[in-house]
């Protein structure tokens, strides 16, 4: 046995993993190609202080933190946002908004590892950074959802909610941010309980707990009446009604449009990063307990970074989650069901022309390997066959002396000598039926 | 201006930049598939004790090494070959040889930072496992020459080498293992006075000092006959012998198998991982000193890292370099050039409607933008004309009340108004042309 293993919370993908996180990477980039987000690239190793601004104290804590052989202080990208937020403060300054940009990677946290949970996982990320409109909000909620669909996923919901409201009560009731926070993470946690006793202990009124306890309760369709509802439950306080007025435009825009999404409401939703300022979402499959995918608005980030003032929307989906939610549903990936075969080289002589001839297929773009053991040819198709290959080209002594090669359908038995130049045709001929 | 940067050593990739990559990342995965090869993928950060088993010093004092925060020692994987045979090693224990895998990703090192050469950087690596055949190493060379081919790159040479040749003749002479790397590292460096006077320290015979002085400066084209000189040279020593024919076993099936690929035979040629046990190799442009890629024979490897005894072959190529080389050359990427367009409602009432039909165009594969910064028309279109986008598509008053939307030809300034199930084929013909 190996005395090697990977670090705990790491692990490696083997070929069908690999094509499917592939395939979900390649159906992101398709996503960001049609609604008009460029892919940047960051890098993993970003600075201490940069990740740290405005994670909260939890991702924080749980960071890859390190000091780098020149002594700075630095760490494993948790997220993407804030690298894209140094990025376009320092380097978008005087360009026209809006800017639309997609990344995908790896990102690091150090949690407990549990089924569906590592501590290298893989995002892809959208930012939509310029526009404080809610169209905005909306080309995010649609586009996450066009990649849900575009990726074969069904029965799939998003929860949605406004951080506005609740920072509007708590800045009408003067709570500190550092408590805040501390709030919305135990509220993130749907730890109700020690969340409103934190705000108790600021010695907010009551009125104020009974409208966090009403609005934790409120949830519902967004077709349904639910926005009134929150609406009525904050009427004491002036910009968490601005707040459910701008999550009302979202719904209302999304509704109208047509684009068939299943949008839940659910007033109390908090989320754990600290950088959330208006409407946030989360898109969940009924079998799977973890989100697929969350995002919301972030209106004083960029400003934060040192940045020019610049609202903006995004939305990271966890890749690793929605393979499983494919592997779940038993999604079929439709790739491309590529033929592939061997050359064998029947003796010594022939090796240089199965690598030449192997070349030729290459170019006309068919998958071959070509057998290296140094096998005979009966123990070279009994391989081939065993690893469900479609064909295997054999060259002998006589086709050697003939300019020819034997093409054998490995499924059907079949075998025929062709002359090279006829190869890859009738490869091609045996393949397509 | 921003206090956040980079860390020293890492970059961003832009846009341009970023289609680079994936450009050449694609021609990587495209090659691996014509050649048989399957796709896994590894953390990022492995455990200080495999990325060190047997990295060269020089590597391992560059890691970016650290303890994570259950104080277990880990690094950033400075290559890819480790984590690929501990996966090996660990998990193919009873699969039938040989293993074709492709991996592709970011590698750390912390090396002074200069022009094309970064800390973080991105490499494809091929390893071909279970085969000490020569045709082996031909298949990584011509699959190496098919990737430059791939790439779109011109003139590009191969060195070759093989350590062999000079781990037989220390090996005959007694040299310590910790001694001959030492010296292999100072040869790979050019630093050859320093390499001989390690050899001579040692005790070593003039007569080995000799020959090492004849094969540093031995070079020549593969179909010289710089082979046979080698083997001239190295006469006394039982097992150069056997590298330099098994050196000229390879060159004659490349050579025979008629692909064209230049490659020059350097008898002095070392590689800074000390794993390599056979033929080595390094792939250069005129233009650019550093290689864009290299590799070699290791047998011993997998067995180092606990797994059964397993000959291998494989290489990595420099992904950023190979970006550089094709900036250089002037490479036209061959990418689709894709119509961009721009969905522009005229008033709040056409917003969701604006939704709607950008949606169905992107059903429909075409890629297009929403006006989401609520500009007026003219302002919204001389943004879409700055940017130099194909076409754009208004939703106003008149249009909403009829079914129609305006497509507007923005090189051209043309405009038709065409019922919104017609938009689609409107746009593929004004756009076709």
């Amino acid at each position: 046995m190996s005395r090697f293993k990977t670090v705990r919370g790491m692990r490696d993908f083997l070929a069908d993993e690999a094509q499917l996180l592939r395939y979900v990477e390649d159906r992101a980039r398709k996503v960001a190609t049609l609604y008009g987000y460029k892919e940047i690239i960051t890098p993993i190793v970003e600075s201490y202080e940069l990740l740290s601004v405005k994670a909260g104290e939890e991702v924080r804590s749980r960071m890859f933190a390190f000091k780098d052989l020149g002594d700075r202080d630095v760490a494993l990208r948790p997220e993407f946002t804030a690298s894209v937020a140094r990025l376009v403060a320092a380097s978008f300054l005087d360009q026209p908004k809006p800017f639309r940009l997609f990344c995908v990677g790896s990102v690091y946290r150090y949690d407990e590892p549990q089924r569906g949970r590592y501590r290298e996982f893989w995002q892809s990320n959208f930012e939509l950074m310029g526009s404080n409109r809610p169209e905005a909000d909306a080309e995010i909620l649609l586009l996450t959802n066009s990649l849900m669909e575009n990726a074969g996923l069904k029965d799939f919901t998003f929860k949605i909610g406004h951080v506005g409201v609740l920072r509007g009560i708590f800045n009408q009731e003067r709570l500190d941010d550092r408590v805040q926070n501390q709030v919305m993470q135990l509220m993130d946690k749907k730890e109700y309980d020690d969340a409103f006793k934190v705000v108790q202990d600021t010695g907010a009124p009551e009125n104020c707990l009974r409208v966090l306890r009403q609005l934790v309760e409120l949830k519902g369709k967004a077709d349904s009446n639910v926005v009134d509802l929150m609406r009525a439950c904050v009427f004491d306080y002036e910009n968490a009604i601005v707040a459910t007025e701008n999550l009302r435009q979202i719904l209302e825009l999304i509704s109208k449009s047509g684009c068939k999404i299943t949008l839940n409401v659910d007033a109390g939703f908090a989320r754990g990063l600290e950088y959330y300022t208006g409407m946030i979402f989360e898109v969940y499959i009924p079998t799977l307990s973890i989100a697929l995918g969350g995002g919301g608005r972030y209106d004083r980030l960029i400003e934060l970074f040192g940045g020019e003032s610049t609202p903006a929307v995004g939305v990271a989906h966890g890749i690793d989650r929605i393979m499983m939610a494919i592997q779940q549903q038993k999604i079929p990936l439709g790739t491309e069901d590529r033929k592939s075969g061997v050359v064998i080289p029947i003796n010594e002589q022939s090796k240089a022309e199965a690598l030449k001839i192997a070349e030729m297929l290459r170019e006309a773009g068919l998958a071959v390997e070509i057998e290296i053991m140094g096998r005979k040819m009966a123990k070279a198709l009994e391989d081939a066959n065993r690893r469900k290959m479609n064909y295997a080209v054999i060259i002998g002594e006589r086709e050697l002396k003939e300019g020819t090669v034997a093409i054998r359908d490995l499924a059907r038995r079949e075998q025929k000598t062709v002359l090279i130049e006829k190869a890859v045709e009738t490869i091609n001929e045996m393949t397509a039926t």
